[in-house]
């Protein structure tokens, strides 16, 4: 799996490299500003995972590496916009200064709304498959991105902060701000093999659990490690009061919900045998963390 | 004029009003702050080009709805983003206290990158044209919106502020804060209408030069009112130190510059003849101001 993502991950980074404008092209700020962000260190999680899901579907990493990198390039955007002062105000990402923090608040701003557009360039570059035209690849990325899922997740994130929020509040959250983003990673990848309607389904199944899962371990982990391995850097969530899994339905029914949304991201890809073996690995390396 | 304008600005209110996710959508916030942007008194000079475009190659304003509308979302997402205190930093746009005032700088940032994202979704709700498939609309739509023309624009301004710039520099950051989109307006109108590649040329011709025409004079009458015209509200260009027109060249030769782009725009659309009648009226409307 190791050499997997190492593979992945270096086609991706090449991808973007080409893709995005090259940092003397004018006006550099900005352009630099996009670089900057866009090769912080990212795992570049959803580009593989839209990869890996055309794979699994029969097709070529190539294909899929357009649509791979508009994902990535909307999950950049979200977070130099999430790590603003007037919103999560981070001022370090990934032990890196934010943007923001290096290219200035106006710069930060504009390089978010930058990224966020040219996912659609990209997307709009590709040339289309038979069942999958390049209107419904740019209409899912638009409403993967727009104000009823990812944007819907981080005002619903701002907003109850500090507040106490039902479960089904908090499935909302999770669903908008981070499931809907990987389940569309990976459904772009199977379109990007123009798989069939069954095909797309299961992978839709798969990536939306995986998502889930993902996001509730994520609650978890910032829990224990602020309880239960000291030194470690104080949970972020619980500072923030924002609302998590743990603080909702408490720690021993969110590892079980945990376990239970793991299992049916697998048991999601079960129709495709043999061939979902990279999808199972990754979804193992994502979530089979101590939790 | 005056009534094809009343006329074509209600058919865009009454499709702004359908296309956009109602205020009671979840989360609410946003919705209220998206339409409270769009329907804060905008003259729909963006959309009624498109329409009117459209018309003038024998296409019908229902056709060019969805991307009139696009087109407005990207230029009142730009607007809402331009207005940020850590950009031009206004709090009042005509008239009405700007985004950040009435919902908070992190909702106004949200609501602007769901004005860009939706523009994309109405984009590839169409269905495309002979000539034009979703995929080259999307593509000018992003290419105009992205970090090389409209984002350009606005960095470049911001880095300019108090600094002398050439009259070279200053065409670049008249082309792609202004020029672009309602060049691209227009484009898009002829492409609804599944205008010839000669027609779409001419109609190219014409947005470019009018949109140069309207930022040379938008900057001509910024100096005007506060020289001349005393008790009208003070150059806003002038106090931020912006690069203008009268600024670099001088007014004498900043009026004969708009009075050429003005006559070239007209002289673009000689090959429509008679067909082309109501963008010379929207043209004369935009440029015929008193400067």
């Amino acid at each position: 799996m190791k050499d997997y993502l190492a593979s992945r991950q270096q086609m991706v980074d090449v991808a973007l490299e080409v893709y995005l404008p090259e940092p003397k092209v004018k006006p550099e700020t900005i352009h630099k500003a996009m670089r900057y962000s866009v090769f912080a260190g990212g795992k570049r999680l959803r580009p593989i995972l839209c990869i890996a899901a055309a794979e699994c579907c029969g097709g070529k990493s190539k294909d899929a590496m357009p649509l791979a990198c508009a994902v990535e390039c909307i999950h950049t955007y979200s977070l130099i916009h999430d790590d603003l002062p007037c919103m999560d105000n981070d001022d370090f990402r990934r032990g890196m200064p934010t943007s923001h923090k290096v290219y200035g608040e106006g710069i930060a701003v504009l390089a978010g709304d930058a990224l966020l557009t040219i996912a659609f360039e990209l997307a709009s570059n590709t040339a289309g498959w038979p069942r999958y035209p390049i209107r419904s690849v740019v209409n899912e990325l638009a409403v993967t991105a727009g104000s009823r899922q990812l944007i819907a997740g981080q005002v619903a994130d701002l907003e109850n902060e500090g507040k106490k929020v039902s479960l089904a509040k908090l499935q909302f959250i999770h669903e908008c701000k981070t499931a809907a983003l990987l389940r569309t990673s990976v459904r772009l990848g199977a379109m990007s093999a123009n798989a069939t309607p069954r095909q797309l389904s299961n992978i839709s199944g798969f990536g939306h659990n995986l998502g889930l899962a993902f996001q509730v371990i994520d609650d978890i982990l910032d829990v224990t490690q602020t309880t239960e391995k000291l030194g470690k850097s104080a949970g972020k969530d619980l500072a923030a009061e924002k609302a998590t899994y743990p603080s909702v339905v408490g720690l021993e029914r969110s590892r079980k919900i945990a376990q239970s949304l793991t299992e049916k991201a697998h048991a999601a890809l079960k129709p495709f045998g043999r061939k979902a073996e990279r999808l199972h690995g990754l979804a193992d390396h994502l979530l089979a963390r101590e939790y």
